[in-house]
C-alpha cells in the first residue's frame, strides 16, 4: 500500500506538469500512467502551445529544449475565397505570439526530467478504480507489474483523458455537456519541409484544410473528411490532390509533396464536465473536457488547468487554506467555456456542414472577411488564439 | 405616358430618401407608392439609426425633426444569467452613436418635404410589371385612379420590399439565399415611458426579449414566441407576466406596465438577392435583402443602399460615368453581407432555438460573457450595431 499527498492518475502532459509543479514546490505526489514510455512519448497530438503555456512550461524548467527547437509563430494565415490572408498577433495582441512545439516533445522533457528527479512516475500502471471518496483519504486502486496495488491519497486529480476511470468515478455528482460535429478531420505527417513558415487555416468550396508542421522538416497537415471515412479511402495521391485543391488560391503557392508517415482519421468532438471536482478528487485536461482542434485549445486548456491547480495545492500548502483548492473548477469553468466558444467559432466558420446551405457559407464567408478587414474582429481572433490570462 | 429619368418603384423610406437625394441633385425622377399617404404614416417598423444614417438624413435635409425629437443612445445593454451589463458605444468605436427615431418618422418628414417640393409622388399608384427591361427604356406599368399608365424610364429602382414586383421581374437574372429561423417575434406598443434609457436585449432560459422604444411616453417591447404564434394567445397580462419574467435580474428592475396600444407577431427571415442590378433595373432595401430584426440592421441597409445608389447616379450625371452605378451591386453586397452575418449572429446569440442543447446555450452564455468583458468583443459589438462606412 502507497501513500501520497496528490495521486495523479494519467501520465500525459497535464499529469506530468501537475507533477512536476506540485514537486518544485515540495509536494508529495505519484503519477500512474496505463501505457509503457515509448507510447508516450510517441502518440501524436496536438503541436500549438499559447505564450502562457510556453511560459508555465519554462517557469518550472522545462523549456529549455523548446526555446532551442520549437518554432516561435507570429501569425497565421487564414485562406478563403482564393485568396491569402495573415492575421499578425504581435500587433493585434501588445505582443503575445505562439509557440510550434509538438505535445510529445512536451511529454518527453517531462518525462526525462521526473526521471532524473526521481518522481515516482509509473509505467504501465493501470488505475482501476477510486473509493473512498466519500471519506477523508481517497485510493486509487491499480495494476501494476502483474499485481493489483493501492495508493490512499489526501488529493486524487484525474489527467487521464477523455476515457479515463476518474470522471467515471465521481459520474453522479457531475454534469456533462457535449457535442458531436458533422466532419472529422483526416490527419497526416510527411517527411517534407512545411510549405509555409506559418500555419495556414482554409475555407473552401470542397471543405476545410490546414497546414502546420512538427519542427523545419515534418509536415502536418489535415483535411475535414465526412464522419465515418476511414484511412484506407484515402490512399496518398488523393490526399495531396485534395491538400492542392483546398489550398488554391489565385497567385503563386506550391504545397510541397513527400512521404507520409502517418494517417489517422480523428473526430470531432466538444465536451465539458461540471463541476471539475466532487470531494477530494479533481479533473484536469481530456478528463474534464474536450474540443475540437480547430483553434489548438485543447493541449492548452490541459496545462492551463494544472497551473491553476498546483497553484491551489501550493497555497493550501503553505497557508493551510483551501480557498483556491475551492475556486478550480468555478475559475477553470469560465476558461473551458470561453475555449469552447473559441473552438466551436472556428471549426464552424470554416468547415463545411454536409447540410449546410449557400446562405450559410455565404456567413461564413462574410464573417472571414470581416476578420481579415476589421480591427476588432482580427483582434477577438488574435486574443484567444495566442490565449487568454489564466486568472 | 409618362416619362423620367429614375422610375422608383416604392415610397418607403429607401424609395423617398432616394427622390430626395436626386430631387436636389436636379435628377429627375418619380415615386410610384401603392398604398395611401396614411397607411405609409402609420406602418410600424424598425426604430434605430445608426449614425451613418442619421447623417444621410440630415445632409439632405430631413434631420430637423429627428434630431428635435430622436433620442440618441449611447449604448446598449446586454442581460443574460439574471446580470446586466452596458456595451457604451462612443468609447468603444471612436465616438460612434445611434439615433433612436422611429421608421413612420423618417418616412412623414421625407414626405412632407417631397410634397413641399412638388416631387412627383404618386400614392395608391399600383406598380404592375416592368417591361423593356433588355431595351434601353423600361417601362413601369402601373394602375392610378382606376387607370392604366405607364412610366418610362432611363433607370427603375426597385424599393417595394419583399413582396414587391420589382425583383420578381428580373428573377431569372439573379440568384437569392435564404434562412428562415425558428422563432419570431411577438412585438407591442405600449402607452408607457421607457422602463429604461436604452435598448436592453435580454438572453433568458425562457427566450429572447428586447426593451425598447418610440419617444419618451411609447414603450416598444418584443417577446421570442414559437413560429406559428398567434397575438390572441397572447392577452396583456400573460406578456407582462412573460417579459417580467425574461427582463428579470439579481438586484432592482422594474418593467413599467401600461396600456398595450398595438400587438403583431413577426416572422424572422435573412434573404439576399445576388446581384442587386440587373441592366437597367436596381434593387435596393427589402426588395434585395432582408434581415431579422435582432441588430436594428434593415433600415439601416435599405438608406445605406440608395445613398450609395444615389451617389452613383449623381456621378452618371455630372461625368457621364457609370462606373459607380456598375459598383453599386458589389460595393452594397459586401455590406450586405456583413449585416447579414451581424443579424444572424445577434438573433443566435440571444434567442433560444426549440432543439437547442444545453451545449449550446452554455456556447451563448460564453459568447456573451466574452462581449461584456473584452475589449475587442465589444468592439466588434459595438463597430456593427453603430454601423460601418458605406465605402
Amino acid at each position: 500500500m502507497m501513500r501520497t499527498t496528490v495521486g495523479i492518475v494519467g501520465g500525459g502532459p497535464a499529469g506530468l506538469l501537475l507533477a512536476r509543479l506540485l514537486r518544485r514546490s515540495g509536494i508529495d505526489c505519484v503519477v500512474l500512467e496505463s501505457r509503457d514510455r515509448a507510447y508516450v512519448e510517441q502518440r501524436q497530438r496536438a503541436g500549438i502551445l499559447e505564450q502562457g503555456a510556453a511560459d508555465i512550461l519554462r517557469e518550472c524548467g522545462a523549456g529549455e529544449r523548446m526555446d532551442r527547437e520549437g518554432l516561435v509563430h507570429d501569425g497565421i494565415e487564414l485562406r478563403f475565397a482564393r485568396r491569402s490572408h495573415r492575421i499578425d498577433f504581435p500587433s493585434l495582441t501588445g505582443g503575445r505570439r505562439v509557440m510550434v512545439y509538438a505535445q510529445t516533445e512536451v511529454v518527453k522533457d517531462l518525462i526525462r526530467l521526473h526521471l532524473e528527479d526521481g518522481t515516482p512516475l509509473l509505467f504501465e500502471a493501470t488505475a482501476t478504480a477510486i473509493t473512498g471518496i466519500d471519506a477523508d483519504r481517497p485510493v486509487i486502486h491499480f495494476v501494476h507489474e502483474g499485481r493489483e496495488k493501492t495508493l490512499t491519497c489526501e488529493y486524487v486529480v484525474g489527467c487521464d483523458g477523455f476515457h479515463g476511470i476518474t470522471r467515471e468515478a465521481i459520474r453522479g455528482a457531475i454534469t456533462t455537456y457535449e457535442h458531436v460535429y458533422p466532419y472529422s478531420w483526416l490527419g497526416i505527417l510527411a517527411d517534407v519541409p512545411p510549405s509555409c513558415d506559418e500555419l495556414i487555416y482554409a475555407h473552401s468550396e470542397r471543405g476545410f484544410a490546414l497546414h502546420s508542421m512538427r519542427g523545419r522538416t515534418v509536415s502536418r497537415l489535415y483535411l475535414q473528411v465526412p464522419n465515418g471515412s476511414g484511412v484506407d479511402e484515402w490512399p496518398d495521391d488523393r490526399i495531396w490532390d485534395e491538400l492542392d485543391a483546398r489550398f488554391a488560391i489565385d497567385g503563386d503557392w506550391k504545397l510541397e509533396r513527400g512521404p507520409i508517415t502517418s494517417k489517422a482519421v480523428l473526430p470531432m468532438r466538444s465536451f465539458v464536465t461540471e463541476p471539475m471536482r466532487h470531494r477530494r478528487v479533481f479533473l484536469a485536461g481530456d478528463a474534464a473536457h474536450i474540443v475540437p482542434p480547430t483553434g489548438a485549445k485543447g493541449l492548452n486548456l490541459a496545462l492551463g488547468d494544472v497551473a491553476v491547480l498546483a497553484r491551489a495545492f501550493i497555497y493550501l500548502h503553505t497557508t493551510g487554506s483551501s480557498e483556491l483548492l475551492d475556486a478550480y473548477s468555478d475559475t477553470r469553468l469560465r476558461r473551458v467555456w470561453r475555449a469552447e466558444h473559441f473552438s466551436y467559432f472556428m471549426t464552424t466558420t470554416l468547415h463545411l456542414g454536409p447540410e449546410q446551405t449557400p446562405f450559410q457559407t455565404r456567413l461564413q464567408l462574410a464573417q472571414l472577411e470581416r476578420i481579415v478587414t476589421s480591427r476588432a474582429a482580427a483582434a477577438e481572433l488574435a486574443e484567444n488564439y495566442t490565449g487568454l490570462p489564466l486568472y
